[in-house]
């Protein structure tokens, strides 16, 4: 996910940013009532067989063996394509198709950072999306240390020029994710700060809560009229290790090689319905995104996000027919700039959509439900907590929601649902080589496949026994 | 630590392995008494007193930091001999020297893997000390996979020949590391049976117990007579990703790329002294190995081991002058085959020795002790029992220690003594990119320093106080 990356580009260049401090939280959310109201019987049965869930496993299991990585507008991401087309139209899934658009593909070469002096030794890095390219025989520059992007910004141009800029800072671990908005700077707006005062290059401490030799990649965009440069994220390890060299007070001297190219390309979103009896009412949307980062198999990001949904739609799919249709989003392109969601918002944003909703934080379990109906909708929303709560799920805010690829979305007014996953591990992995399927706990999966399937079950108007589906995978 | 190679490879081919069954355990401890000897207040206090050490943080933390990571035999390993030099002459230990020695230096080059067919993805890999060198092209055949040693020399030689044999294994965490015997077979004895079957190439699960995509390195030896081939290690999320992806029962292809050298080199001893009142005792011989792996800063292995057991013998040199000389040891080249601590049985193998005990097992705390004096000297291993005990250290066997530089001398005949540390999270990390100085536990590593203290204390014959020691690093 890169939601607050994109969000926070847009809202503001780091100029200002300076000046008026990041963008004010959303308000507090209003407090829940002391009782909620009765879950209709059926929809508490269908939560409850989803706890046995399969499907979602499934998927997230099956993209990540027979696919991989899956990088945005890549032939790995095209395959991964024809892989979701095919497991939807086997599920029995109707209307599957591909809304393909066109985008800038930017590719990593070789990469690596070495120390010359004073001590000698390799740093494990990886260089951020967009990043400028060296030449393949690197650059070689005293190295120029900071603890955070206020000490950067604060700098004399004249002891940035011409150097490699390093940007520490201490991202905590936390339930809800927000460390990733404040302690995200030095990946966001690091690399266009530094440029602006002559760097040549930049590299800073990954956006990471982890401590393994694992460097994590992550979007970035160099702000208008900015010569874009060289920018890299160390392992956590390395940071740390590059910090205690710094600290014998001897010039530092690193060789940096980056090496990345930018290509046309073409991506696209994956589309599923369960249709609805009534073709007319709004719809109801959830999703993931297919792409991932190049480094990992993409499991928790976003493998898990396209599984848990999909099979939650499954699930009502299984126990006939919503009133309202089920459109399942599988958005391409995510991790370079939110081109799947863009690209949807632009082809189907005016439409109507009773609510919309995606999976994009992980495979742990879900742990609070916000959602912005409107104020003629605070039943549904009191009706959705209520089914929600029985999987120690908290009731959240009803005036507001989020999502990555759906946020802008939500944003334009949109009715939206945030199912919010236990983020407090998920910066250990997120965008790094070990976003593999073995960091998915198939219980915790199984709760959101849960808590999906009975958001799906109180939103969707009503679910009739039709004729029995046949069992497919 | 690599002990149980050699000792297995010195043991038994891999054939007679199969008809002997692995090696006996050596004998069950015999039980502690109901009761263990009054501690004497001066060791008591000696140990307390270096539960407050800095020593031995301050060596790993500068040789992690100033030197990284020092395969044996390279540059950076002679850099850390002479850093090594420096810091025990500053610390003030007398008869700081080098002892050095000629070996074959194996080196890593471009090293990587890819399946072809049928889900083109990267693996993540590492190869093994000794493997042989592919071209820097690479090979490309159809792959093998096997669920034990055992699956592997049972298949006809017919179903190996011309292919890369990918070897399974499921070793759990343990809290003495007694796992890495049985369940490192696939990396000791692996390439030896694939070679003798025809194996084009190896690839085994990482001899590892976490989950991160950081492979394990680790010595092998070709047994004589075999021809070398490429040998190598998976990450474990890679080793179970390629079990799913041959569990689809299609022909996996690999593309396997392991380039390396051997030239000849040069490592060394360091060997530092607190000399003792009767120059005619046997000494004490303490240590640890300054040699790494290449891919981390070799922090837990075993960075720790000549921090603490020389932080050890810093509290006694501050306390005063022993009887008997304490001899510390940074032992050269261990991992590529124990050369270091050869060198040393051949140059001091036949001096007197009180006892000698080695550091090589990463830096949690000490959990058990053990020692090998001979039955005429049982009220000293009692004493160093009750030395302990008091650290939260379970009395074990008294006739019986291990070690790796030093396992060959122990066998041979010399007194010695094992600290056990805790072993549960070492193969997490075990010859990976991850052994960092982050790894290290300030408080255990502190434990490990008291607990040798004290055993010094105990054995060095008794402290005098002697003419203060300037205050030095």
């Amino acid at each position: 996910m890169i939601r607050i990356l994109l969000s926070a580009a847009l809202l503001a260049s780091a100029a200002s940013l300076s000046a008026q401090g990041l963008p004010t939280p959303t308000p507090a959310p209003s407090s829940p009532p002391l009782y909620l109201p009765t879950v209709p019987a059926p929809v508490a049965a269908l939560r409850d067989r989803a706890l046995d869930d399969h499907y979602a496993w499934d998927i997230v299991e099956g993209l990540t063996t027979e696919v991989g990585q899956r990088m945005g507008g890549t032939a790995a991401e095209a395959r991964a394509r024809e892989w979701a087309v095919a497991r939807l139209t086997a599920m029995g899934f109707s209307n599957v198709r591909v809304e393909r658009f066109a985008l800038p593909v930017w590719t990593r070469g070789p990469e690596s950072a070495e120390i010359l002096a004073p001590f000698p030794q390799r740093l494990a890095l990886t260089a951020f999306g967009n990043s400028a390219s060296t030449s393949p025989a690197g650059i070689t520059a005293e190295l120029v240390g900071f603890d955070s992007i206020a000490d950067l910004m604060a700098a004399p141009d004249a002891a940035v020029r011409g150097k490699i800029v390093f940007v520490d800072h201490a991202m905590p671990q936390t339930q809800d994710g927000s460390g990733y908005s404040f302690f995200g700077g030095p990946r966001r707006q690091g690399p266009s700060i530094a440029s602006r005062k002559g760097a040549l290059a930049i590299v800073v401490r990954s956006i990471g809560t982890d401590h393994h030799r694992n460097p994590h990649a992550g979007g970035q965009q160099f702000e208008a009229g900015v010569q874009p440069i060289p920018a890299a994220a160390l392992a956590v390890p390395d940071a740390e290790q590059l910090q205690r060299i710094l600290k014998r007070g001897k010039p530092v001297t690193m060789h940096l090689t980056l090496v990345s190219t930018v290509q046309p390309g073409e991506s696209g979103n994956v589309i599923a319905e369960v249709p609805g009896r009534d073709r007319a009412a709004p719809i109801l949307l959830v999703g993931g995104h297919l792409d991932s980062w190049d480094l990992g198999t993409g499991a928790i990001d976003d493998g898990a996000g396209v599984a848990i949904t999909t099979a939650a739609a499954k699930h009502v799919m299984d126990a006939g027919r919503p009133l309202r249709t089920i459109r399942v989003v599988w958005f391409g392109s995510e991790e370079m700039g939110l081109f799947g969601g863009m690209f949807y918002k632009d082809l189907h944003g005016r439409e109507p959509h009773h609510a919309i909703a995606e999976s994009d934080f992980g495979a742990d379990r879900i742990w609070k439900v916000d959602s912005k109906f409107g104020k003629d909708r605070e039943a549904e929303a009191r009706a959705l907590q209520a089914a929600l709560a029985p999987l120690g799920i908290v009731p959240g805010a009803i005036d507001k929601a989020d999502g990555s690829d759906v946020g802008p979305m939500i944003d334009g007014g949109l009715p939206g649902v945030g199912l919010s996953q236990d983020g407090t591990h998920y910066f250990d992995i997120h965008h790094t080589p070990d976003d593999t399927l073995d960091k998915i706990d198939p219980a915790q999966l199984r709760q959101n496949v849960a808590a999906w399937t009975a958001m799906l079950a109180v939103l969707s108007g009503g679910i009739e026994p039709g004729p029995k589906q046949p069992k497919r995978r």
